[in-house]
């Protein structure tokens, strides 16, 4: 699919306050990302879905606070510290999505939270029990999910491993009970397909998403049976945007936690699940130098990351990125940029435009998520309060 | 070469504190840190060679002090912000080693500097005329090198483009004369032979700096010519860890800048210019998952980055890192983190050998300068004050 510089950077007037931003900057299209967070709050009401969006895309308060009040359920996050910077902002509830073994975290986490509903997850006794200790320890019912692997081959349990039933049963063995209030409550299953960003297209999407759901309805039915509840009592929870953008069906699905979905970016055009003027977040970075092969601008791998996407794995040949100079005159064929080194990112010379030093591009990164993690601010333009800086609030929050 | 875990990391005594640390965390072994450091200022000495240590691999106030009170003639940094935070401590003097040519960033940097000596680069006439404006601003005299490419490709003028006699003479032009005090003095010539972490081993590496020497001396001659000036009037200013290494000569080389010596990394054992031993950051990880092919590690491309090494371009069966348990009857053959998503590592699960959930590894990166970058802190083990945090202070500073 050919992409093309979307329209909102090709205004006169738009193009007019981006010549005047320090580089590198990265950039968010107000209206873009407003429209990205209504579409998928629009879609999991069209499904009868909670949406608890994964905040690990933008880590900041403000585009949590949109998602809430647009209609989300809940926040997802991925790390403790992660989740912290929003409870500490009263933002939730909150379900902390990482398997955590280490009782200071948890601690940190459930004394953050005070009244706001916290789930976490587990894929293993040691991790049931450190849930069950903290709950004991902070005296409350924690709710928790069972991971399961639906094809990652990361966290989790598969539904057809013998470990599953038996994780099952000592969870429901961890229940308050009649002599203690503290204890944990499971309350559902959950799943992320990431291997869908490894497909080669659409279809392929939608063939890991079904697979996803026929795994987790098969998971629900071991685990009920199991512990001898009724069938639909535990809610079904999927992840990643890829495979929620393109489900053929969401049928027993409870739960959706994409992240990506709010910036989307060149991993999500390459999947044909979006197109350039659905991208929210751009990087906007400056012609520093150059040679007869590249022209050299200021941002590299510290600005754009080094993700190939798929989760890493990629062909080196797609390179890190597209480009386009934003200019009233210039092409709407993107460039590549084909290499990044730490500050310098290197650009194919395009052989029949002049583009000078100091020019202004918009560089649609591979992966967006990396990219706000390596940078301190947004540049929100058309923001409801006028073109203005958000704070990456949770940046660096790995542990 | 086989890898061990140096012996600094399987004391008793240490693996209790670090068995207490939560994780991921970016350890330093400050007494490795300290004789790199020590080694690198010898080296200078003996060579008769400036040392101008780069401080975007570690972007810490702390080690920028070290450095300087081990005998660096200055600082070098990359982007002007970077620069901001070590002549707003009061460390100097700076080389901005980046070709700005935006007037804000250029007054920020002069106005920080005050009475310290700062050094600008440009590679071309809007550089030099960018420059010559700040100094005219600021009304000072700004030194200035030209910024050669001696091979990498990046930045800078090729040492036979005709383009670089001219150049020289334009800034001889921009010179201060008997009307005013502002203006630009040409101290020097500047390359970074970045092509070297890309070479297949010690002697490829030994022949990039010695090509880098003889360019160097050729541009310098050109320069000098250009503009009339007596011959060994010039600096030469070379870059780079592993080519100030593997150099079989500096003879007419002035100033040094490598910056990834105070930490190595895989990088450059791979090269064969130092063993594991003298590897001063490593990643503390642990266990939290597993599944029959891999042990899932709470440290992923968010600690560790997807860097593959020779400028983001390597052999994806490379992977992302060494590993090693951290106890005292682990093996010592490292373990491979063989890929990253976010917050996850993949470790390959090792045939003859249990590793529990739980368990800390220490993580070997192939790159330790985005390491740092994604770091809020570095756990110093062994500081003189004990074992302490120091911030990376300049992280994410890439404007």
């Amino acid at each position: 699919m050919l992409q093309t510089l979307p329209h909102a950077l090709r205004v006169p007037d738009t193009l007019q306050i981006l010549h005047e931003c320090e580089t590198p900057e990265v950039l968010l299209l107000h209206d873009v990302l407003a429209a990205n967070i209504q579409a998928m709050q629009q879609r999991a009401v069209g499904q009868g879905l909670e949406l608890w969006p994964h905040v690990k895309t933008h880590k900041c308060l403000e585009i949590a606070r949109m998602q809430l009040h647009a209609g989300a359920a809940g926040l997802t996050a991925s790390k403790p510290d992660e989740a912290l910077i929003f409870l500490k902002a009263g933002l939730g509830p909150l379900l902390l999505a990482y398997p955590v073994l280490d009782p200071r975290k948890l601690d940190r986490v459930l004394k953050a939270a005070g009244p706001t509903r916290v789930l976490c997850i587990l894929d293993s006794p040691e991790g049931a029990a450190s849930l069950a200790a903290a709950a004991e320890r902070h005296d409350r019912e924690l709710e928790v999910c069972i991971k399961i692997d639906v094809g990652l081959g990361r966290c989790g349990l598969r539904p057809t491993d013998p470990a599953l039933p038996h994780l099952a049963r000592t969870v429901a063995e961890l229940a308050p009970d009649n002599s203690s209030r503290h204890g944990l409550r499971l309350v559902g299953l959950l799943s992320h397909a990431g291997q869908a960003y490894g497909a080669a297209d659409y279809q392929g999407v939608a063939l890991v998403a079904e697979e996803e759901r026929r795994l987790m309805l098969q998971a629900r039915e071991t685990v009920c049976q199991a512990t001898q509840r009724p069938l639909p009592s535990l809610r079904l929870s999927v992840g990643s945007t890829p495979t929620v953008l393109a489900a053929p069906s969401y049928e027993g699905i409870d739960d959706i936690r994409p992240g990506n979905y709010v910036f989307l970016d060149r991993g999500a055009l390459r999947l044909g699940l979006a197109s350039s003027a659905e991208v929210a977040l751009w990087v906007l970075a400056r012609v520093v130098s150059g040679n007869k092969a590249h022209l050299i601008i200021d941002a590299g791998a510290k600005t754009l990351a080094l993700d190939l996407g798929a989760q890493g794995s990629g062909d080196n040949d797609f390179g890190f990125g597209l480009a386009w100079q934003l200019s009233p005159n210039a092409g709407l064929e993107p460039l590549q940029v084909v290499r990044l080194s730490e500050e310098h990112g290197f650009v194919a010379r395009p052989a029949h435009m002049d583009v000078p030093l100091g020019a202004l591009l918009a560089v649609l990164p591979n992966h967006a998520c990396p990219v706000a993690n390596l940078a301190e601010r947004f540049l929100v333009f058309g923001a409801p309060d006028g073109t203005t800086f958000w704070s990456v609030d949770a940046r660096a929050k790995v542990r």
